[in-house]
């Protein structure tokens, strides 16, 4: 199967300015990008003037079922939000809510370019059945709690993930271990899961330093900050590690984690919308650390819109400095894409566009009042641009969306479904 | 001319929850609003089902005809934009650049629902020409500068406005007079314009604190913070006043502002993107000021779009107090609807849905995956809908956006225009 996008602008996310070309896509992979590539033998041609063409998003940090709980608890403390809302919902979610949840945030990620996510949730079985029905790529990650007795059970439902999924759906998903965050895995069972990451050679997904109170509850029990904690178990030099959040980082925690594997997913809009603060991304980047960009889950960020998270994610640092020239717009492009791909561990895979690598990319239409005239694309992208531009979304050389249309999801079915779980879930709460 | 909006959900933008209902136009105005309004002799009607009903979104801080300097320069210091790129190319500009610059915008406005905006800029008139043609409601102001000679040039050209325009376009153009801030117009000049205003009673509209720099300035020019400086002019006890901004206000400043008539244009995303700082939106409501919201125009915040504006605002202030109950949804709707009406002293005239009141209004389309399950409507509107929901825009009465196809505005040669001018005007800047 050959797809052949002409006459396009092509923004790799390298360093190179855009340019004016095809790209030709075979299979599974990206086999060429210059102007005229002959098309005699391609068997979908897709014309890209007016264009740009990306790489798709790659969503850092994601709860996709969480999409059943939009809308129902904002303008709420942290803690009414999570124990009198989030967790007595969650609590009621069957395996089917949590397919039809996952499956709802796929139709907007691909809406809105997202080509690909990392996931920690619960019933992460029916969230990878989605993903290999919907087509995207996805690292899919069982989240652990181990404050109540059936950490156990999680742990097991965690590796019987693994053992599923990782590398299925033509190897879309991969797989992670998901120990949730300091404040709620001890460092015993916290020990135990890095030692099995390290062993069966898995990266490990989790939560740090999101809020002012978990720091305050990690001193309180162990005298530490909680990257100091997740240091000192040893987690940063045994595997690929994936930091969501690290709001509140102290400089000596950020020299903690220099030189780590993986990095951490900035989720601004979260983190603004639930009044956690601003992450420190420019002093994490100086140390050399890769920061990308995560949504969390709709729950708290209400939309999973990429585009929303690169315009916070810059505002954010142009006013922490105050200093407008901070984190430009092609760098905040880039953390959503290219170094995204990095904490997925998919460095070589995605993230840009190469040839040879994946073909997930998206075509962006630049005729919109406000994406006219176009003095910098990359500008214009970053700042005024928005998930409804996305015209077309292309996972592993298969078309997910063309014209705004999906191809893999039945919109009016999944509304259906949606909003009466999502009625039955939320009644009375 | 009777149009009736069939079986819509209505967001009155008062306190009401919102509610199932028929919205009748008899011409310019809202007519009705309740179920079932008999539609025998309406003229057109318009299915409403899956669509929220809301008073279009009132834009009150714009320098419209900056579309043209979209993306052109971004990431930059503050001066350094203005004085490297902005002022430069603004010096190009035409009568005919401002036509269709002005258009641009609009065309991004009606888009994304906004119908009325507050506009500070040159040649004037050709943006008043433009807002009669297209079908929007504005209020138009020439900026006045009086740092070099030919402050009364600009004195006699914003007159010529008022004279020209005030109350024209079947009531649609209103305007203001527009000394352009504390730190470009010395107090002998602003207060013969204060005068003026009086005298013609006229509002006056102009920037305030935008940045810690203008506050070192007017500090060391006249020993006063800009507040009380414009407090010792007597601006705020003599006429209805729209200040820009209000960024750097001490808690005496704010008190200063307090009883004025007119309030302040929170531009958040403005300051955002030029480093400026958070503006103290709580603190200033909490004294009674009308706070409302603009964009500032496009060479700042690249994009138009007030969606982007209610989200900032909302995220600014729970950062700003580390309280997620900060600003809540439906108040941050208000600031872009009703509290902005005011500041365009429009107060009885549009801002909310009311019969009575002029037909400027929005349908938004909720058929899609962000904006379901519909838990919450103010939630989804002010935390997860774009400007691209916006499916029907009504202005006094008339359709200038239907299906998302603008029916006053041609698309293809606005694209053409803008393109070749914005390349003129910038060409080697």
């Amino acid at each position: 199967m050959k797809i052949l996008i002409k006459d396009t602008t092509v923004l790799t996310m390298n360093s190179e300015a855009p340019f004016r070309g095809d790209i030709l896509i075979e299979d599974d992979r990206i086999a060429d990008i210059r102007p005229d590539i002959p098309d005699a033998d391609a068997d979908e041609i897709i014309q890209g003037t007016d264009m740009v063409a990306a790489p798709g998003f790659v969503n850092a940090h994601q709860h996709t079922a969480m999409s059943l709980l939009r809308a129902f608890s904002d303008d709420l403390k942290l803690m009414d939000w999570l124990d009198k809302k989030v967790l007595p919902a969650e609590a009621r979610m069957t395996p089917e809510d949590i397919y039809w949840g996952a499956k709802l945030s796929m139709a907007e990620m691909i809406r809105s370019g997202t080509t690909a996510f990392a996931d920690m949730y619960i019933h992460m079985n029916e969230v990878a059945c989605a993903v290999e029905e919907v087509g995207m790529r996805a690292s899919l990650t069982r989240g652990m709690v181990f404050l109540e007795d059936d950490g156990g059970r999680r742990m097991n439902e965690a590796l019987d993930l693994v053992a599923r999924w990782n590398g299925q759906a033509e190897g879309r998903i991969t797989t992670m271990l998901g120990p949730h965050s300091p404040y709620t895995c001890p460092p015993e069972p916290f020990k135990e899961v890095i030692a099995l990451a390290e062993k069966l050679n898995l990266p490990v997904h989790t939560h740090l330093a999101e809020t002012k109170e978990e720091v305050v509850t990690i001193r309180e029990r162990y005298n530490q900050t909680p990257a100091e904690y997740l240091y000192n178990l040893g987690l940063f030099e045994r595997t690929h590690v994936l930091l969501a959040h690290s709001v509140h980082l102290t400089r000596k925690d950020i020299g903690l984690l220099k030189g780590m594997k993986g990095g951490v997913s900035h989720n601004p809009v979260s983190n603004l919308k639930l009044g956690c603060g601003i992450a420190p991304v420019l002093g994490m980047m100086e140390q050399g650390i890769t920061v990308g960009l995560g949504t969390d889950g709709a729950g708290s960020a209400t939309t999973v819109d990429m585009f929303e998270e690169i315009k916070a994610a810059t505002w954010l640092q142009k006013l922490d400095y105050g200093d407008p020239t901070r984190l430009p717009a092609l760098q905040a492009l880039q953390m959503a894409t290219r170094e995204s791909a990095k904490l997925l561990n998919l460095r070589d895979v995605i993230g840009t566009l190469e040839v040879g690598k994946k073909a997930d990319l998206i075509l962006i239409d630049l005729k919109k009042p406000h994406l006219q005239p176009a003095h910098n694309l990359e500008s214009l992208l970053a700042y005024s641009a928005n998930g409804a531009d996305v015209d077309t979304t292309i996972v592993n050389g298969k078309v997910l969306m063309r014209g705004r249309q999906l191809l893999t999801i039945e919109e009016e079915e999944l509304f259906k479904q949606v909003s009466a779980r999502a009625k039955r879930i939320t009644e009375g709460i």
